[in-house]
């Protein structure tokens, strides 16, 4: 249901023609809306505020996040004009919220990035990234539940700051690397602890790819809209007990040099998505350990970014 | 350049049209030609043949393997209908055969699954299947070249049997998996054996996912046209030596195996690629090791599914 009228349209259409001033708040989002087809791309008007609908604001604009971010700038400077023009709007409760990315060529994970997480199992920092990964498939939405998998019995909590790529390329320096980068948001790496460290000869794919184990959102927040991407609070609540909280200030390898190290090995593309490590404060290293059990909620929330909400089932 | 006349197509077509009669030879493929836009279907009308221009014969027909194999039994009567009509055909020499499939969710692989390989390295023979993966950005086509990257020393040959899913699914039982099959096809598991066995925190990932280590083709072998996946010889020759020589039914876990394990775990989705583990024979088990050097020629080949021919650069 748009809310605003023909009018308001047209005159807000108009103003934001003028001159491009940066904004400080892009949050892009996947969506989809009961009387809409399809799934959509929208913007966040704040952090849990209403969703812009940027398909009806221009119907030329792609309707998934990767093509969005395929056509670069193209796209973003239609979206600040959305922005710009605050319409036309949708309520927040009539829209369901997808992930911000889906069906990203890769999902690399970083193991180890946390000072603290390190201090909190007592191994050294490591030297040089760990990189490890999770299918596509196990990425879900914000709020969407976590299939709690019968074949474990040791799941367990990971809040992380995800980044993702809007620019192809290889062999990225660090110092280019923000230029490849679109944005930021929020990540739960949920794992099966017994999967990832005792099983499947010690590879920790099977452990952290189970469906529903990414849930990502709720908005990509462009990164011209975060002040400082490496010094932000993040914290995750089981049932509301803070079980993680640190600062992105912790992370051993920043966002610049993950890029620089990842397009070593392989391209990256628009969409590819990065989760940077958790802090300390998860399951399995408490005394006893705890992990999750059908019917916890789990908030994982970053400052600027936002929070995510999973109830396990 | 089509080389058939229309009256002869028109009669092919009403042929086509007959009663569906079992294929046992239908090879498809995504090629591109010069004289025609984008990637485009076929058919290789035999191993090393010529290329039945799918998208010519019918132009309803999606143009990527993926979008074709979710359309499943409708596209695959196309298919079978052009196979049958043979026509209309490129001659090889005027196409580029692109992998079969590509940019799937999962590229899922499988360690230490040939029992003549397991005793190669007097391991034991694994109880449960050792699952990592790759990137879909590693996949290159049958006869591209594979980059020797600058960051490792030690990079390696593994040709390996694939098969792609054709059917989405969870829980899959071993009974039911083949149905969940569309087909085999010829893999080669470039694998840079520095980073995977002694860098990265000892996951394999990256080691596995340069650029280009994963070749595949040359076309994907419906699994109605293969007599049985797991009795077929499988080599490898580097500069025409023969290095690898086996059969598939050394694999420990087969198939119907494989598709059940991993689909505990995660939803399989058309276009998922599993490479089902490699023979003996591999260049770090000799002695004393021998590794892949620019100018090399890796030829992998499997009975009845084709052969795939990558030069290292």
């Amino acid at each position: 249901m748009l809310i605003f009228g023909r009018r308001r349209l047209l005159t807000a259409l108009l103003q934001a023609q003028k001159p491009f001033q940066p904004c400080r708040n892009m949050r892009l989002v996947q969506f989809q809306a009961p009387h809409l087809a399809g799934p959509r791309l929208g913007l966040e008007s704040g952090s849990g505020g209403d969703v812009i609908d940027l398909n009806a604001f221009d119907p030329t604009l792609p309707t998934t996040m990767i093509q969005f971010l395929e056509q670069g700038e193209a796209s973003l400077s239609v979206a600040r004009r959305a922005l710009a023009a605050q319409l036309p709007v949708l309520p927040r409760s009539e829209v369901t919220f997808l992930a911000p990315v889906t069906h990203p060529d890769k999902v690399v994970c970083v193991g180890l990035n946390y000072v603290d997480h390190c201090k909190e199992q007592n191994v050294p920092v490591p030297k040089e990234p760990i990189i490890f990964s999770k299918f596509g498939s196990s990425i879900v939405g914000p709020y969407d539940d976590i299939l709690l998998p019968p074949e474990s019995q040791e799941v367990d909590w990971e809040v992380e700051l995800a980044f993702v790529i809007g620019k192809k390329g290889k062999h990225i320096q660090a110092t280019d690397a923000m230029a490849h980068v679109a944005g930021f948001t929020v990540a739960h790496d949920v794992s099966a602890r017994d999967w990832q460290v005792r099983r499947n000869g010690k590879q920790w794919l099977l452990g952290k790819t189970f469906d529903t184990f990414c849930p990502l959102g709720p908005a990509l927040v462009t990164k011209d809209s975060v002040a400082d991407p490496h010094n932000l609070s993040i914290c995750c609540r089981v049932n509301g007990e803070l079980v993680q909280s640190s600062n992105t200030k912790q992370m051993v390898f920043k966002t610049e040099q993950l890029v620089a190290w990842v397009s070593q090995f392989v391209t990256l593309y628009p969409g590819d998505v990065f989760l940077t490590g958790t802090p300390p404060g998860v399951g399995m290293f408490r005394k006893p350990p705890v992990f999750l059990k059908k019917g916890d909620e789990v908030q994982c929330e970053i400052e600027e970014l936002g929070v995510i909400v999973n109830k396990v089932v």
